[in-house]
């Protein structure tokens, strides 16, 4: 199944592309991010986030409308949702296979068997497996690497679900990461992908090798407001409230916020030799080639690739163009 | 004179503190956030970053309402604002005294007469002085550090200064940094000074040494969602679309993106050995000490002080609580 991660555009227009391909399930990272597209006519949402208990008034208020999944990964969490929940939810126990953001080490059997039984005491909640972002996924470096963290990934799942499979014949697992999800062919045991990057792809993607260039489809014009020949520099109205500040590591340029792109009749192309390398709350700092540098004044727009689109979208949601 | 910088809150509520001291001049970082102002009863307001030309249409319209002050740099911009103002608009010139963001480098003259020369012609514009942002005061190690740069910045303003006072008697300087406008004296020579992110302070500002820790006045009341004992983490609710992503370097930590407070009786002090040591889109990673991690479970609110107030303020303005 696939049950895209709807937090990289927060976007109605986009949403509405997925469900004109007959999409009806998504995924989101916030309560308020699953009443958006709820009051949209979202009928089937996961939460890919530890429930943050304090929205309980949120939460039933959702549960009452739509299907709402939860990821939980903590006793009491869950016992917290079997005294407050007014209607049945299901949940996915949060697997931590290496990233080690959150979620239980998928060692930690003791933990998964216990939290596995609370909940199957509980009430209101109904266990649907176990969910994983491998989002270490984001530092690997080639193809080799992703294969790596990919199978480790596979196998963690693979061994949880025959554990579990005999109490739980429907027990599911679902993985999230957009590098993985992009690049490998076997999904083996694997019943749900939950990617939201794709949808857009950007800067760090590209070097991770998640996409092709021409897959890109979120970029930031951006007004030039000055000119620094001796540094070949362009500063740009484009600045950290735009873009965010996440950053990649570039192999020529170092610490890279966006890198440039011209358009052309075929589509696009990467300017060579550019890139943004820093950011401050409005400015953005293009450097650009001598010749390059001939070309643009105050007032031309420059068109960048984000570092990470998620952030740039989130921020700059009410002022996108669909084109 | 004091003309504090608003992109830091961008608050209602903060401006009419200020309104209510006599502040009645403002700096602000767009023409947009000068319309949200102006629209407060702001009606001074000097837009601190260079004008993006196709703003000319907004520009305008603010023009002949209030007040506005414009930053310039180029001959490009000041021809195109000749041909296209309809009302006049007064201009300082962006000087670079050792930022190397934006502005012309305070030792070239002739860029600096030439533009002069190009503004006085004109029917539309008059000429206020020039205009300095020393945001390397940013980096600063330590206090002696910042004077220096602080002396640099006040020599180089003198010199333009005298060099041109015989021809424009009323010209003016205004330096903007809230690192030296906090912990310096003397402003010799200095006709204005706007500094914005003062008003909150952050954890950056508190390493650079511009604040006392009890000025600190914004606080990021994040939920702990998940608990790592094994790591002492605690996962919090709290992340880039919260925080934004900016990190300072601190002593001990290294990259950090907050610190860790608690209230008391007679305040709120800094608790040793915890501090935010990654964001992604929602999450943030706590680092917090044995002790501490026993304390906390998953609905508990923890206080942490952004890396940078101002970007995390952008973030949450419509999520602010006054106390």
């Amino acid at each position: 199944m696939f049950r895209p991660h709807f937090k990289t555009h927060q976007s109605e227009v986009i949403a509405n592309l997925f469900r004109n391909e007959g999409i009806f399930c998504i995924t989101v990272s916030s309560f308020r991010m699953a009443e958006e597209f709820a009051l949209q006519g979202w009928h089937d949402i996961t939460v890919a986030f530890p429930v943050n208990i304090l929205e309980i008034a949120l939460l039933n208020k959702l549960t009452s409308k739509i299907t709402l999944n939860l990821t939980v990964e903590s006793e009491e969490v869950v016992d917290f949702l079997n005294h407050h929940l007014k209607q049945v939810v299901s949940v996915w126990i949060k697997i931590d296979t290496g990233y080690h953001r959150t979620g239980i080490p998928s060692t930690d059997d003791k933990a998964i068997s216990k939290l596995i039984e609370t909940i199957s005491k509980s009430r209101f909640i109904n266990f649907l497996g176990f969910l994983v972002h491998s989002g270490h996924s984001y530092q690997a470096d080639g193809k080799n690497e992703l294969e790596l963290i990919h199978q480790q990934t596979l196998t963690q799942l693979q061994q949880l679900k025959s554990k579990y499979s005999s109490l739980f014949p429907n027990l599911k697992v679902s993985i999230g990461d957009t590098p993985t999800c992009s690049t490998m062919d076997s999904f083996e045991g694997v019943d749900e992908i939950r990617p939201g990057n794709f949808v857009f792809y950007d800067a760090a993607q590209l070097f991770i090798g998640s996409c092709q260039l021409s897959q890109i489809a979120a970029f930031m014009a951006c007004p030039v407001v000055a000119k620094h020949a001796e540094r070949s520099e362009l500063v740009l109205y484009g600045g950290a409230v735009h873009f965010s500040k996440d950053s990649f590591q570039h192999p020529t340029f170092g610490t890279c916020y966006g890198l440039m792109v011209e358009f052309t009749k075929q589509g696009f192309e990467l300017i060579p030799g550019c890139y943004v390398k820093s950011l401050s709350q409005e400015h953005g700092i293009l450097v650009v080639t001598k010749e390059f540098l001939k070309e643009k004044n105050p007032g031309d727009i420059v068109y960048v690739i984000p570092s990470h689109s998620c952030l740039t979208a989130n921020l700059m949601k009410n002022d996108t163009r669909f084109i």
